[in-house]
């Protein structure tokens, strides 16, 4: 066993059992992105997150043990994504790459965005002209240091 | 003389005459990330808007005129950018794109996010702990469509 | 379980009964490009439309449950196809694509044709010297807008 | 001096004169898509349309010889375009690629649909909630011969 | 099941039988070229060549349907080839491509050599230096068309 | 200088002055394919051979003497060809390839056709379907040695 | 079953049994290189050889079968190897590739060395300072023919 | 000026003035292999090494000086060569590197072959059937060692 | 059963039991870095040291065999790695490689660091502003040999 | 002008004028690691220490600001590095990775070892059985946050 079995056995119960992610995420008490990035196989759960994610997927004790293991990332099949929503997101980083780069380096100098101490909201807002996606990322600000 | 040539002539003369794109955008009169994007070569500015960036960084005429053709976009040298602060945004979609894609779809059902109807604000967040980057992604749902 | 191993039971099951996608189109009351696509694994159906769908092909209720769900889209095993007919779409991506862009651009401005808000139509057109395949794209225009 | 030299002067010229394909098409007496893809490098022009051609972009004898030689096709950087508006065509290609196999064969047999034989027509077409790119593709029928 | 299960019964039975692709090319009445090429997975078998080649392989009803079903063609896991033999084609195409290019456009002009309306002949020529592998390739020429 | 600059002004020379491949492997005596591929430096010619092409192009006792040098081999710019015409025989490696090991296989056992102890040759056949390229390829056989 | 099965069938009982290579080859009477790549995929066995070899590792007649027909050769996962003792050769064509062609052209003129009538002797040979692995390639010179 | 012009300048003097690799060795009192290795751009001269070489091809003082620093190392365009020569030994590499891998760790146990302790001899060796290259590699065995 | 078995058995019985590498270490008596190589598939262990992990793992004698055979190296699924952690290594190589070449050439000259008379040691150490992880590598230098 | 013009005018002058990184460091009053790795175009300076760089490599007033841009990271022309050295770092990622990650997992939880506050120090240690390349890593771990 290991944590792709895992990740596939807890798809497949959400698809037979009809469960969403924002229900799962206000059992777990976290926000839901953190919560479908866990059960999707990307971050790890401690023992009594793991029990309550088990209870909802019907996961054994050993399948509760790989919700707590750090896993190896990457939740993507290939460098450039086939999937036309995941692909616009990978377009917004070769499009406007060299503009986030700019501006973060022109209000911050040199650093990074840091991916790791790091939070996603993804909400819907109405709008009469169509629906629209507002993301929020946050990210620390890491700058280079000397020495 | 083409796109690239005129892209690269705003570069050089940035770095020379230490100019700012926050101060460019002002004067253009929208964004800072549309305002950069544009210069580096990846949207298309009318011709006041041209003329108004031309003063700026000393294009004449008809390197004004190329900042009017539309593109052929795409601002990275590689699929997988090497870069670190770029990466950090790769490695968001690399990570958390499963994640993006069913909480999307959890809400909007099938479709995307567009990145071609689409704003994106970068700000400084100050944190005690170290300050933020806060970047909020705005695109409008575009559903697929039974025919 | 998950979507492939649906898609592969509905092709299987095609071949083994001789079923034609132009007659399921016609039951399931859409057009024979968007229905192919939704049994490839590529579309989502609502419930009725599964149960149909799992009718003629002989999937059981959990079967037909993964076909409303969105899936992880795009078809084809590598970036440049193997097989010579799908080659020789991609071979026009690769020739004309440059040529598509500039006339898209001359006639609507800078921005993109959608292929979300998009339908496709292929039908015989005979010629004495050979029949043709004619096939009419429709996708809405979506300008880049400022901000 | 090659033909990527005589295609980079004509888009040069282009940018700076204002030309329009159309109407360059129009004066050669073919369509708008073929003259374009001819003008960017990728079809073979005769000696006399090589010399109208000539005329509108300023080519002098020895570049006008350079359009009425086969040139080595493909027009794009990539294997995966980064240009938003070419890559939707590749996604098309991507998402519906085996649905267009399927169907094609369901309706001809084994065998391709030419991108020799082939025309394609780029049309506006008005709609209230946003005008569409229809797009016409025409190819032969050529099927596998058995020997 | 699918076609490469199909195609792998047949190779595991040709090689526990002994059976030899001419043998099996002069039962089913074509060329040995084609229908090796038919047997592992690149063309399609009308209904009475299927039970030809099923009843030399053993195949049941089902995997005679398969037989008849349009594949989707390509027989090599890897862009470069890895097998020394196709290697050498490979290279052919690699060192020989653009004088191929450059011959039969001098012949024929502007266009391509069908590799649909396609034929090939292997045949062994004795040389008293070492037998040559003597390979005859007749395609149709389809020149581009102006439109 | 290097031998590329050699090649680019043999081409460059060709469309200028209209000289047919034809014509030059007659003053050099050999067949046109194998002199084609020298001219595109992918063969190596002696000194007498150098200077009848050399005085063909104009080329220069140093340019002569490149032609002299073994090139580095491999003509194409990517492992996948873009040009339609080169493709259509990337296609044949990649549809035919096992078809073609099995048949050579099966008529002289273990080894290779070779690439090197090789010949090409390229002719017109007339058809009033449409006239055919028919090309012969010739290779010696080369067996794997035990040892 | 196919020649991977053999092959994984041979290695596995190799470890179990403690086999080695080198008395394989004895019992075979051939070189231990060549009697290696043999029994890991890479090269043909006549009948006789294969019972012997079929013998050692316990094949049973189909298996001993398989074991005399000519593989799909190549014997590594990723075209750029990771095992370091793999990858040391291939850096050695990496660094010295453009030196070996160079001196064996110097040597031999145009032509290449063959990697089919070809063999290899792997020996240890003791030194103060380090054993070090001695290899000594043996290759017929094959010329570019001209015609 | 860096490396590959000194390396570019090297070999353009060799083709021009018909100079031997063999020659230059004996001047500089090492192998042909390390020597034409450091002309073309792969190792590094002292001092008075490159002060020979210097001489040999024409050398100013600073390009002389580039002869003395450790070079990026890997002389060839493509991680598979496409050259038909190089290609060959990439093609051992491929074939027998699971052969290579398996006797070297029988005989030696963990470890590798160094490339950089390392020596390379190439000679003709006479044979009425046709010359043979042979090749003696020599690298010092390195075993992991455990700590 | 191959290598691969072992490692997944090795890794699934850590999560299952709850085991620590470092436990591991000391029950070897090895560094921890060698040890938990040897355990994922990378290093080879002696008889002895099979049987110890044989015995925390619950592996069979088969399996403890297959522990002193060695593996294939090369433990990531991608070129580019995709997991964070292991990505900033990478990063580390791709910003910093041209930085170390130059500061190791500089110190010893022309040659290499040791990948294989190499160790590791990764340790904690603590610090207010946040721990760091402290990793020591310890390689042999390898001079390049002249010959 | 761009960064890369000025790199390649550092080391360019580095190696006429023989000037030591050990040396600018001591000048710039920073660690030889960052200084080098800033002259070779990966880090960004202040005024007062692009003035000193300045100096020392003879660069005017307008490349000295370049210096102080932010640049596009990464130094390596190849996913996967060819030179040997760097290739050795390449491999320790490749068959230590999923062991690093393992132990600093096991020690820190889920999370990553920083590469941007991060510093290295690379030093000889004398050794009678050859020097050693000592090399400590130093990065601040950053822990995962939920959310």
């Amino acid at each position: 066993m290991n944590r792709l079995d895992v990740t596939e056995k807890i798809i497949s119960t959400k698809v037979s059992k009809g469960i969403k992610w924002e229900d799962v995420a206000k059992k777990v008490g976290l926000s839901k992105e953190w919560t479908t990035a866990a059960c999707l196989g990307q971050m790890t759960l401690d023992a009594s997150q793991a029990k309550i994610v088990g209870k909802i997927f019907g996961l054994n004790v050993e399948e509760q043990k790989w919700l707590q293991v750090v896993p190896y990332k990457g939740s993507l099949p290939t460098p450039v994504p086939t999937d036309p929503l995941i692909y616009r997101w990978y377009e917004i980083v070769s499009v406007y790459g060299t503009t986030i780069k700019e501006l973060i380096h022109e209000e911050f100098g040199d650093g990074i965005m840091s991916a790791i101490d790091f939070s996603m909201d993804i909400v819907r807002q109405s709008d009469p002209k169509g629906d629209r996606v507002n993301v929020v990322l946050s990210g620390k600000f890491l700058p280079y240091k000397q020495y």
